[in-house]
C-alpha cells in the first residue's frame, strides 16, 4: 500500500494544477466585482465549482502523501502548500457568496481593487509553483511580489472601511461591505501565507 | 521521567471521554435553541462547566503526549485531534455564551436546525474514535457523514443568513443572530476537522 | 550554507529582543485607551513601526531557524514560540489601527481594562522567555500567570459586550466597540497560545 515513487513531477503537477484552479477563480471573482450586478449569482455559482474542485486536488494531494513513503518535499510543506492554496479559493468563495447572499446591488471601487490585486496575487502563486522542482531561487521574487501584494490590500481595506464609517448611514448596508471588504483582504493574507510556504521550501534546499 | 510506555488504551480512552463531553455539550446546547428562553443562562453554564472539563482533558492529553517517548499513533496526530475536538467544544461555548449575553428572548428554526446538525456531528465523533485502536477502516463511514453533514450545515446557515437581511429591519437583532448562526456554522466546520485528523490515521496505517 | 552552529543563546536572544518589542507594543496601546483621543493616531503610528520591527524578528527567526541543521531546541517550538508572539503584536496593532480608523471619540473603562490585561501578559512574556535557556521551571509560574489573564480578560470582555448590548442604542458604535473589546480578547488568547509553547517546551525538557 505504501508506495517508494511517485516521480517528483507528481506532486509538482497537482500544485500547478491546484494554483490554475486558484488563478480561474479569481478571474471569475473580479468579473464579478466589475460586472452587472444581475450576474452576481451566476458568477458565484462557478466560483463554487471551482471551489469544489479545488477541494477534491487538495484532498487528492493528502491522501497521496499520507500513502507515500519518500517524498520530494517534506511532507509538512506539501501539506502546508496545498492546504494554504485552499485557504486562498475558500475565501475567493466566501466573497462571492456573501456578494450573492448579500443581494449586493451597487459597484464599489474599493472591492474591485481588491479583487485585482487578488488576482495579481494568484498569478504570482502560479507563476512560483512550478520552479518547485526546477529552479527554486526563481520562487523568491514571486514571493516578494506577494508580500507586496499583501501590504497593498491591507492599505486599501483600511482606508475602505474607514470611509465606510465615515460615509456609509444604514447599518444594515455597513455591515454588508464591512464583511465583503474584510473577507476580501483575508483571501490576500492567505495568499501571502502560500508566499511563507514557498520561501520555506526555498531556504531549505538552500 | 520519560515512560515508555503509556499502553495504547491509555490515549484511546482518554479520546473517547473528550468525544463524550463534546457530544454532552452538543446535547445541551440543542436543549438550549428548542427549550424556553428562560433557562438560557442556566444552559450556558452547563456547558461552560463541560467546556472546562474538555480544556482538562485536552491539557491531560498533551502533558501526557509530550512526556511519552513512543506514543501508539504519531504525536502530532494525537495532538491533532485533542486540540480539534476542543474546538467544536469551544465553539458551542461561545455559542451558548453568546445566547446568554445577547439576552436572546426568541427561538429560530435556523439556530435549532444548526445545533440538531452539531449534535449528530458529535454522535459521528463518538462513534468513531473508539475504532482508533481497532479496526480504523470502520472510521471513514463516520468521516463520510461529518463531511455530508458540514455541507448540510453550511446551506442551513447561508439560507439563514440570506433570509436575515432580507426580512430583519433592526440592525442590532441583524448582529446578533448573524453572529450566532455563524459561529454554530463553525462549530460544523471543526467537527469537520477532526474528521480530517482522523482520516489521515487511517490512511497513515492502510 | 547550512550552520552546525548557531550558539544557543543566539535564538534566545531574539526572542528576548521580539518578547521586549511586545511589550513595548503593549505600552503604546494602555497609553492610547487612557490618553486624549487626539493622540490616537499618533499612538496607532508608533504600534505599527514595532508592528513592522516585530515582523522582521518573526522572519529573521525562521530564517536561521530553516539554514540551521542542530538547533537548541525543537524546530517547530521555535517556529511556532516566534510566530505566536508575532500574532500578539500583530493584534495589538489591529486594535490600534481599528481604534484609528473608526475615528473613536470617547474612553471606554472596559477598554483600558483589557489593555491593561493585556500589558500585564506582555510582562509575564518578558519574564518567562529569558528562562528558556536557564531554569526551565521558572517558566511554569508565569505561564500560570498568563493563564489566570486569559480568563479575567475574558470576563471583562464578555460584560463589556454584554452591556454594549443593552446600553448602545447606535447600531454603528455598537459594531465598533463590539469589534474592539474582540480584538483585544483576541490579543490576550494569543498571549496564552504563547503560554502553551513555553509549557510545551518546559515539558519535553523535563
Amino acid at each position: 500500500m505504501i508506495r517508494i515513487l511517485p516521480r517528483e513531477e507528481k506532486f509538482s503537477e497537482l500544485f500547478n494544477q491546484q494554483a490554475t484552479v486558484l488563478h480561474e477563480a479569481a478571474r471569475v471573482l473580479l468579473d464579478m466585482m466589475e460586472g452587472p450586478c444581475a450576474e452576481i449569482a451566476e458568477r458565484a455559482n462557478q466560483i463554487k465549482a471551482l471551489e469544489h474542485r479545488g477541494d477534491t486536488m487538495t484532498h487528492d494531494i493528502i491522501t497521496r502523501l499520507n500513502r507515500t513513503f519518500i517524498t520530494p518535499l517534506d511532507r509538512e510543506d506539501i501539506h502546508e502548500l496545498s492546504s494554504r492554496m485552499d485557504d486562498v479559493i475558500d475565501l475567493i468563495d466566501a466573497t462571492a457568496s456573501r456578494m450573492m447572499l448579500f443581494k449586493i446591488t451597487e459597484r464599489r471601487p474599493a472591492g474591485i481593487e481588491l479583487a485585482r490585486i487578488i488576482k495579481r496575487a494568484a498569478a504570482e502563486i502560479v507563476a512560483a509553483v512550478p520552479h518547485i522542482t526546477g529552479e527554486r531561487d526563481k520562487i523568491l521574487e514571486h514571493c516578494q511580489e506577494l508580500n507586496r501584494l499583501e501590504h497593498e490590500a491591507d492599505t486599501v481595506c483600511r482606508s475602505a472601511i474607514a470611509q465606510l464609517f465615515e460615509e456609509e448611514r444604514d447599518p444594515i448596508t455597513l455591515i454588508k461591505w464591512k464583511e465583503i471588504f474584510e473577507v476580501l483582504e483575508a483571501a490576500v493574507d492567505k495568499a501571502e501565507d502560500v508566499s511563507d510556504v514557498l520561501e520555506t521550501i526555498v531556504l531549505k534546499s538552500a
